[in-house]
C-alpha cells in the first residue's frame, strides 16, 4: 500500500475495528467532535479499538498511510487537544473502550490500568482495598488523558501530580509505525538510564498513544478537618500557609483561596448554599483549608480537628480575623460551585495560571490594579490553589457591560495578564490544562526558542509526519 | 578553527579558565581520575570553571573541536560515570567550583542552587529556615550529580526521589554547541508542553551539563520514633509494612530490612555497637522502622512514639516476635555500619536492585536457594529499603573461601541474580546508582530494543558527536 492511497480507509479500518469500533455516521460521531467547553470540528470517522492489538494495528495503518489522528479519552480536556479541528483531516482515535484492565497490587500499593479507564471507575476498583488515586479533579477524565495532561488538582500539595504517581507506562508510537514502547514496571526506584515515560507525560498526546499505566495509589484518609478562614489581608494568606506547613505539614491536603466576589456569586446563584459567615457579612477573601490523615484518631492520638482549631486559635487577631470549622462536604460545595456561579454573572474569561507562591500576593495586587485601570467593566472573581501556586484569576464580562463582549479584546486582556504572570513573575499560563489549539499561540509566545527547538526535534523523532494530535511544539 | 585542530587545547582552555580552573599536572589531576569505589583512568586535564559563563565557553569550545568530556560533581558515584576511562580521550569537567549560588525562598518552600553545591552545604543553608532537602544518602554528592543519577535514598517512601522534588533546571548542551537550556522555574504546577528537564534527570550526564536547579524542600521534622523490629517471618515483613502505611501513613519515613547475617557482621566488626537484642540472641531478620512528623507533640496531640508502640503491641505474637524502641541515632548507626562491616568479611559483591514490593519475599527465597545450590561458599548479607522495593542483596566472598575470588565468576553470579530480579520479577538492576561503564553491559542486556533505540536517538539529538560522558544508551 502506498502512503497516498487512502481510498480503502473505511474498508480497511472498519475491518480491523468491527462495527462498534468504526463510527462514521454523523450522529454517531457528534459527541466525539465537540469538546467540553469549546466548539465543534469535523471528522470522517471515530476509531474505537476494543483491544491493544486493534489499537496497534490502527496506529500502524495510519502511520503507513499518512492518516492524521487526534487522541481522545473521556473528552474532558479544556484546551481543544482531544477533538478534531474543522479541516476534516483528523480521525478521532477514542480510547474509551480500552478499559477492561484494572489490576490492583495492594502490597505494592499500585495499580495497572488501561488508558481508557476513568478516574471514577479506577477509584471504585481501589476502594475495597482501602486505596485511592488522589488526583482530585472537577471532571471525570480517563487515566490516559490525565497522563497526557499531567493533571494536578486540588490536593497536589499533599499527593503530588500524575507524574509523581506514575510508575510505569505503555505507549504505541507513530515511528516506528505502531511500535510498542513498553515501560510497564511497577518500581519506585529504577535508575537504569533515561526515564523515557516522562517524555509522554504532559505531552498532550503529541508524542505517542498512551495505552496502559502503572500508578502509585494511596491509603484512603481516616480523618479530616476542614475550615473556611478569613485572613487579615493577602500577606496573611501566605503566613497562614507557612504556619500550616510547619505545624501540620504532612496533613495539609488543600489550601484554596476564594475571593469575596467569587463567594458572593456562589451565594447569589446557588440557592442551596448559605453564607457560612452569616452574621459577619461577606469577607474580602477567604481560604478553604483541609487536613487529612490515614492515621485513626484513637490509635494515634492525632485529632485533626483539634489540631486545626488550636493552630487557628493562635493566629486569631494577628493572621486571621475569622474562621468557620465545618463539615468538609459543606465547605467544599462552596468551592466546587464557583465555576457554575461565575457563568451566571456574564461571559467568563477563565485562567489556569500558576507562579511561585511567593509571587501570589504581588501578582494579585498588580493584576487588580491593571484591571481597574484598563478594563474597569470586568469583574475579577478569582480563586486558586495557593499551596501549589495555582490561581484561577477568572474574569467576568457582564452581559450588560459597556463595551459588550468582544473576542479580540478578551484576547488582549488574556495576553496582558499572561504577560504579568509569565514575564514578570516567571509563572505559567497553563498550570494544569496542558497545551492544545486553544492556547498554542501562548506556548509559542512564552516558551524559549531553545525549549521549542528541542521539543520540536523530539516530536520530529516520534512523529516525523506530524500525524498525531493538533499540537506542534517546535518553532513556529 | 577546525574540528580536528586540538593542538591549542591547553592554551585555549587555560585562557578561558585561568590557573585554578585548568589543572594538568598529574598530581593535581589524581583525585579527579579515581572513583569512589573503582579504578583509575587517564586525563590530559581537569577543567574547573568558576562561573556559568566559563562553563558555557568551555562546553562550546569542546563541542566545536570534538573534545570529549566526562562530567564530575563531588565524585561519589558508584558506576564509574564521573571519571575518565583509560583511553585518555576525556577531559574531566568538574563542577566543584560552581557552588556560590544558594537562594532560599521560604514562602515557596524551594531553593535555587548551583550544580556544584554539595548536599551537606545545601542543608546547612536551609537549616536556619527550618527546611531541609530530604534525600538521605550515605555519601555527600553534589546537587548536579544527584539530579544526573536521580538519587533516592533511605527516606524515599515519605519524601520521594530527586525527580519528585525538582522544580526547575538549567543545562548547557553540546548541540547546539554551548547552548543554554533554561528551565529555571520554581513552579509546582506547570503543564506548558513536554517537561524537558525530565530528560536530563537520571541521564548520567549524557544529555547535557546540569548547571543549576530549583528544588522543592521540606520542613524539618519536629518529632520521630524509631524501632528495630523482628518480624515473625519474611511474609510478616510485608504485613508489617502494610499495617504501618495504613495506620501511620504520612509518617512512615523509613522501613529498612536487615538480615541476621548483616547484623552479625556489624556486631562483630564495629565494637562500638552493641546487640540491641542482647538477651534473645540474634534474630534471623529485623526491620528498622522510622516515623517522623513536622507536627509538634503538644500542639497536635500526635505522639509518634506512642503511635509506634501501640501499633507494634497489636502485632506482637502474630506479625512480630520482638521489638526494641530506641534512640533513632543508635539504631541508625547499625544500619549505616553495614557496608563497612561487610568489607571486613571478605570480597564484597554489592547489589543495588529493586522490584515491586510484592515480589520481595519470593525473590529473597529464590535467591537464597540459588546461592546455596550453586555458590555455597558465598555469604548472603542482604539489607534493603522494603518500602520502595529497594534491596541490597549483598554477597561476601570470604578471603579463605574455596574457590578463591575470581572476577569472571563474580560476574556470572551477578548476572544470575540480575536475571532473577529483572526477567522473573520485573525489577531493576540499578535502583539508584544509575548507569555508567560499570553496569552498561547490563543496561544493554535488560533494556528493551525499543527503549534503547529511543534513548539512543535522544542522545544523538543532544550530543551527535558523542562527546559527553562514557555512556551510550542506544543500541549496541
Amino acid at each position: 500500500m502506498r502512503k497516498s492511497d487512502k481510498t480503502d480507509l473505511p474498508a480497511r479500518l472498519s475491518a480491523i475495528l468491527g462495527p462498534l469500533g468504526y463510527l462514521s455516521a454523523p450522529d454517531d460521531c457528534a459527541r466525539y467532535v465537540r469538546g467540553a467547553r469549546y466548539g465543534e470540528g469535523q471528522t470522517l470517522a471515530v476509531l474505537r479499538p476494543d483491544s491493544h492489538e486493534q489499537l496497534q494495528q490502527v496506529v500502524a495503518w495510519c502511520a503507513a498511510h499518512g492518516q492524521a489522528l487526534v487522541l481522545q479519552g473521556a473528552n474532558t480536556g479544556l484546551v481543544a487537544a482531544s477533538t478534531p479541528d474543522a479541516s476534516g483531516r483528523y480521525l478521532v482515535l477514542s480510547l474509551e473502550r480500552l478499559r477492561r484492565h484494572i489490576v490492583v497490587d495492594p502490597v505494592n500499593r499500585s495499580v495497572e490500568v488501561d488508558a481508557g479507564v476513568t478516574l471514577q471507575d479506577l477509584n471504585a476498583a481501589l476502594e475495597p482495598h482501602g486505596l485511592f488515586f488522589p488526583i482530585d479533579l472537577g471532571a471525570n477524565p480517563s487515566i490516559g488523558g490525565m497522563i497526557a495532561a499531567n493533571t494536578g488538582g486540588a490536593r497536589l500539595i499533599k499527593y503530588g501530580d500524575v507524574r509523581q504517581n506514575l510508575l510505569g507506562l505503555r505507549a504505541v508510537l507513530m515511528e516506528p509505525a505502531g511500535a510498542v514502547l513498553d515501560l510497564m514496571t511497577a518500581l519506585r526506584k529504577n535508575n537504569t538510564g533515561p526515564d523515557l515515560k516522562q517524555i509522554l507525560v504532559g505531552s498532550s498526546g503529541a508524542y505517542g498513544v498512551i495505552t496502559r499505566a502503572v500508578l502509585q495509589v494511596h491509603c484512603i484518609p481516616r480523618q479530616s478537618a476542614t475550615a473556611l478562614v478569613v485572613p487579615r489581608d493577602q500577606a496573611a494568606v501566605l503566613q497562614l500557609l507557612q504556619v500550616l506547613e510547619r505545624d501540620c505539614g504532612e496533613f495539609l491536603s488543600a489550601f484554596e483561596g476564594i475571593s469575596g466576589a467569587a463567594l458572593q456569586a456562589v451565594l447569589q446563584h446557588i440557592p442551596a448554599i448559605a453564607n457560612p459567615f452569616a452574621a459577619e457579612g461577606l469577607p474580602d477573601y477567604c481560604v478553604l483549608l483541609e487536613l487529612d490523615s490515614s492515621a485513626a484518631r484513637e490509635r494515634s492520638g492525632l485529632d485533626l480537628e483539634q489540631l486545626l482549631t488550636r493552630t487557628l486559635e493562635d493566629l486569631f487577631g494577628e493572621v486571621i480575623d475569622n474562621a468557620v470549622l465545618g463539615r468538609g462536604q459543606d465547605l467544599w460545595r462552596i468551592r466546587h460551585a464557583i465555576s457554575e456561579a461565575l457563568r451566571h454573572q456574564g461571559k467568563l474569561i477563565a485562567f489556569d495560571i500558576s507562579m511561585p507562591r511567593s509571587a501570589l500576593v504581588e501578582f494579585r495586587s498588580e493584576a487588580l490594579t491593571l484591571m481597574a485601570a484598563r478594563y474597569p467593566w470586568l469583574r475579577v472573581m478569582d480563586f486558586g490553589h495557593w499551596a501549589d501556586g495555582g490561581c484561577h484569576f477568572n474574569l467576568v464580562w457582564p452581559h450588560s457591560a459597556e463595551p459588550p463582549y468582544q473576542a479580540g479584546l478578551a484576547e488582549e486582556i488574556r495576553t496582558a495578564l499572561y504577560d504579568l504572570v509569565v514575564l514578570r513573575h516567571r509563572g505559567s499560563f497553563s498550570a494544569e490544562h496542558g497545551i492544545g489549539p486553544y492556547n498554542l499561540a501562548y506556548y509559542q509566545r512564552y516558551t524559549a526558542p531553545s525549549s521549542r527547538r528541542l521539543a520540536g526535534r523530539l516530536q520530529n523523532l516520534l512523529d516525523p509526519q506530524r500525524l498525531l494530535g493538533l499540537t506542534w511544539f517546535g518553532e513556529a
